[in-house]
């Protein structure tokens, strides 16, 4: 089968044809419909790139596909002929190949009505909205901010933002995407762009009293959120679309008992347990049935992986990018 | 009374007459016999010079004195005549000044044994290595790391690693100083020149297992501790002895879910509780007589507290440099 790996030169993709993966005990195989180039996989490609492991490690986080064979374990054999939504548990298949192997917990089957693109972006995005209100939830947080805010993973926060009813802070880098996202009724928006966001952004955080600040950009930002938001507070970074190493502020670090973390979705789940897991899961079906379709800009076939990442960089909140393997292979 | 205030300018002092302070509820007026400048005096003379309380907020965190007067309260009677080592509450009154007010439950008595240079800084670096060792005890690491480990806090952490059974890695910047531990029988020490050093610190943090790294430095010390703790590690920046922001690692945050914090010793007692501080302070007291006598490098009158802050940035590890008012005034 065709495969994508990481090369050792940065950004640089490897495709090349492998074995087809064998399930094991509790696993699927899974012939990849659709996957998209996920924020998280840009971060999985750079890392892979520096290791050793970008030998036998498929990228490619989430998708949609047909189980076409099963290991043992009830789970498997019930999903098997299934389409299913499904992401990674195994270290070296990916779903940017014709063919994955992975946990059956992992796969979750799709209703006819959701199609096969907008099923393959079923797990990562809306499992990441949902675990940042399960945190928001967990440490009762008032309010919130939210950075890279037009990004698929935005527009989910903000669908959640009115179902539960805490107010978000979002932020966008131009005054057409503040406008874009005020037009459709978002009530807190920001341009990080304008000379005066780093007074904006305080004043809100306060009169909100928005605690946490989730980062997809790291770089100066990570200061910026770290500075704005009230004593105690905690910046979650879990993206890094600046490229730059987070900044931090040492009077917020000390002063003001203000923290950075990270935030990595498969080891969320891992500490969050299989209960948390599918319980999200459930909730992510439900709410991609009713809000969360998402514009998809291009598809890709697995040979032009190369030009799917490099699409998706140029506009990251354009829409998603699909690889599509051929549908006969 | 003559009191030591920030200016304007950068790391200058201003020295001026002000009326003595009048003790409230629950406080004391204490006529301060020694008072030493401590890493978090010169943090407090950094974001004070950038504020406008400069005019009003005396410096000086911690000191020894006699409590000339009272408010109303059974502890501050129970302290009336008697010398104390003593820390600050009041925002504006601190012990580089002739006369301080503070609570007296920041007050400790002193035993005759224990002279007034020793006893103005019982407070301080005790109450912080104290504290560091609840923080390890309650998040039950097994191992940590310090830095600037040749300071007198330095000696503390090492003095409580003995008696608690923890190991510590101290991390020093000269060989000289390596040596110098190494030959007053610290176990763990690195000197960070080292062109390995890095790679020493990860191999001794991981064989360790310590999750936990104190951080007096920042800059880029604080991102070399976070990529040495193994996967879920936090490092606490206390001090900002490098005058640099404390750098992170977006990998170590994201995808090795560590943390970085910050510490400052009236923030996380205030948190603790009055029951904590009260017990940190009988057994601070308790410490200082049997190990914790540190070094002296200098004594300066308040008319002085320039050259004393100059002098004590020239060699923060060649003992500590004391402030001492006048004996009659």
């Amino acid at each position: 089968m065709l495969a994508v790996f990481a090369s050792a030169e940065p950004g640089k993709l490897d495709i090349r044809k492998v074995p087809v993966p064998v399930p094991g005990k509790g696993e699927v195989l899974v012939k990849i419909l659709a996957a998209p180039v996920n924020p998280s996989d840009l971060a999985q490609l750079k890392t892979l790139s520096l290791s050793e492991k970008r030998e036998i490690s498929v990228l490619g986080i989430e998708g949609c596909g047909m189980v076409t064979a099963c290991g043992k374990g009830l789970l498997p054999r019930l999903w098997l002929g299934k389409r299913v939504a499904c992401t990674i548990t195994h270290q070296y298949s990916g779903t940017w190949a014709e063919y994955m192997v992975t946990s059956a917990s992992r796969c979750i089957p799709l209703p006819a009505e959701i199609p096969d693109e907008q099923g393959s972006m079923l797990l990562v995005n809306p499992l990441t909205a949902l675990a940042f209100f399960n945190i928001i939830h967990n440490g009762r947080h008032k309010a919130i901010i939210n950075t890279a805010a037009a990004s698929a993973l935005g527009s989910m926060i903000h669908q959640l933002e009115i179902s539960g009813n805490i107010p978000v802070i979002h932020i966008v880098r131009t005054e057409n995407l503040r406008k874009l996202l005020a037009g459709k009724g978002y009530k807190y928006v920001l341009n990080s762009e304008e000379n005066d966001f780093d007074i904006k952004l305080k004043e809100l955080a306060l009169a909100l009293n928005a605690t946490i600040a989730f980062d997809a950009t790291g770089g100066i930002m990570t200061r910026q959120l770290l500075r704005a938001i009230p004593y105690g507070g905690e910046v979650i970074v879990y993206g890094n679309l600046s490229g730059e190493q987070p900044q931090t502020d040492h009077r917020s670090l000390v002063s003001e008992n203000k923290k950075v973390s990270g935030f990595y979705l498969a080891n969320w789940l891992k500490d969050a347990g299989l209960f948390t897991t599918l319980n999200l899961i459930l909730k992510a079906r439900i709410l991609l049935k009713r809000y969360f379709s998402i514009d998809i800009r291009g598809k890709f076939s697995l040979e032009q992986a190369q030009l799917a990442v490099e699409t998706y960089l140029t506009g990251m909140t354009a829409g998603k990018v699909l690889l599509v393997p051929p549908s006969e292979s």
